[in-house]
């Protein structure tokens, strides 16, 4: 009940759109006042929660001290290995990015060790600034172009040339991360999530990762829809062309071979029209509203959506009826890894009393 | 809290594979054996539940009765229009099907208000019948190969030329069913329900009802995905060659023109070949375990099969992974009517406390 309590008080903070007082907060939440103060003490006592002097006084009565999510405390890494880079990042309680590193280097030559290795002292780097900065990094999560298998084995990362790396195992092996939790998911799905939770607006929509390789995260109602074994959202393998161009999977004609990122530059009317014929099928089979194009399309956006919307009004059996709101990520290339160090942030906020032993 | 005590009996004795005593629902429900005892009275004085006699005693001690869904009391309509049929059906408490009624006739040239003047004429027949037979049917329900809104408005059936039709409306006019609630869904919607239900088994797979037109039903984890819109599952209308034929949607290259069941006689390679595309498509975006091929294509199963499984294992990214079931519709072109009238009865099961107060 505590627990609970403790985790209930602490959204009540977050999701406030001003710095609420506990006298707020017992309102809100439905709890007594003396309740309410004691589970917000211990969450300052723990690092969780901070005071903020009131605003001047405009009329009777003495203001109450606002409380806001910690700057201090409880961060998230978040990490990311892709095709042509690296990276990771630190974000804090109140979800601002405290740290941020990116190497731009091909991934391919490597091999996943070699990746690994450089992505651990990338993410060692990242930890020891923000510890430096008052912050205790609690765990991890990678994002990766690839096919995850519960336990963060990564099945398949066909744009990597992967197959069967235990990325968790690989990364403890870096000495200053040893003591740190990894989780690992794929890309798209953690850029989806970071889109959701960091931009918050439509529950349902279909979120687009073009990189090398194109995934895809697909958002139902407020839930990640993962698949019976966690592989949806393979939208670069969808065929637009049956008879078309080889892909690296083996078969002909996939979105991947005329959208990924390596033909936008010179071919945007093929790449949009291709990736128009792609997310028709998507409306079509989903009745998906919002469509959310990030990673390497973001920036193409203005020049692939024309050409997209054309063959949503031809292709979708419902365009007449109600439209497609089609839109560039609000995150950018950041997304899977501000997704990924979201989750950590997200697993402290939803079970305070965890962190609140740990600290104590 | 009798409410709902009464649909937990009821659903127990449902469930049951054999037909249990007062004393094994007690046990199975936790409620003592004195209430049961009291809510099985209630149910079987409102004929939703009749004692079975007792089998031949093996052991010592007096055998109890069982307890079983009447086969008499209510009742659910299934109706169903399709381009070149309309059908109905009635459907008692225990799933069996006790009256069915099939028109062959193509239905474009009639236009909405005959087609269901004369479904009308269909499910009175059935009606009367099924009410001579001790049955009261307390509901109907509608499947149509179209876009349907809230209210049961027919938005587009576009394979039968029909727009904004108000099918309950239509219905009533109908003396022998101007006392019925009628509810309209999607046919490829409905005969996923069906396929739930009536066969149990796997909690997630897309339906496919090949028909004139091709429609989807997509179970999520045993739940119907219909869509923020409710217009989910237009598989008919992906696109399998982005310049191919034209489609009565106005779009290039459906699905439908390639594998509606037209052309299945004639030209089963190509269907197929289609057919496989477009589920590619949705197992890569989906990761759906089990694909349910309905509707005509379930007597063309056995010569669809090998054309589609060939695409499938070229262009389903996770093919070697995690394999693809392919079968084919266990309750056949009924599917759609019989999931509509399990629609009715399964209100009936939910909420037999209302049925309880009508017939008392």
């Amino acid at each position: 009940m505590r627990a609970h309590n403790l985790a209930l008080v602490l959204h009540t903070v977050a999701n406030s759109a001003d710095h609420p007082s506990r006298a707020a907060i017992a309102a809100a939440t439905g709890l007594t006042r003396a309740t309410v103060s004691a589970l917000v003490d211990d969450l300052i006592a723990g690092g969780l929660l901070t005071e903020i002097d009131p605003p001047p006084r405009t009329g009777a009565g003495r203001p109450a001290a606002g409380l806001a999510l910690t700057s201090a405390g409880p961060a998230g890494l978040g990490l990311e290995i892709n095709v042509d880079y690296l990276a990771a990042c630190v974000v804090d309680l109140t979800g601002a990015v405290r740290q941020r590193f990116v190497e731009h280097d091909d991934q391919r030559p490597a091999g996943a060790a070699r990746s690994l290795t450089a992505l651990g002292a990338l993410a060692a780097r990242a930890r020891l600034a923000a510890e430096a900065d008052g912050l205790t990094v609690t765990g991890a999560a990678l994002a990766v172009p690839g096919l995850v298998a519960d336990g963060g084995l990564i099945r398949v990362a066909p744009n990597l040339g992967w197959q069967d790396v235990d990325a968790p195992a690989l990364l403890r092996g870096v000495p200053e991360l040893a003591d740190l939790p990894v989780t690992v998911d794929n890309e798209a799905n953690l850029a989806a999530l970071g889109e959701l939770r960091v931009t918050g607006g439509d529950p349902t929509f279909l979120y687009v990762s073009g990189e090398i390789g194109i995934g895809a995260g697909l958002v139902l109602d407020g839930d990640l829809y993962r698949g019976v074994r966690g592989w949806s959202g393979e939208i670069g393998h969808l065929t637009v062309f049956p008879d078309g161009r080889l892909c690296r999977c083996g078969a002909n004609g996939c979105l991947e071979q005329y959208a990924g990122q390596e033909f936008l530059a010179g071919d945007e009317p093929l790449a949009a029209r291709a990736l128009g014929i792609a997310l028709s099928a998507v409306v079509n089979l989903l009745d998906v509203p919002v469509i959310v194009l990030g990673g390497a399309y973001a920036p193409y956006f203005g020049r692939l959506r024309g050409g997209i919307e054309a063959e949503l009004d031809r292709r979708v059996l419902t365009a007449g009826l109600a439209p497609v709101t089609l839109r560039a990520a609000t995150l950018g290339a950041d997304a899977a890894m501000r997704g990924a160090a979201d989750t950590v942030i997200r697993a402290v906020r939803d079970d305070p009393a965890s962190w609140l032993r740990r600290a104590g």
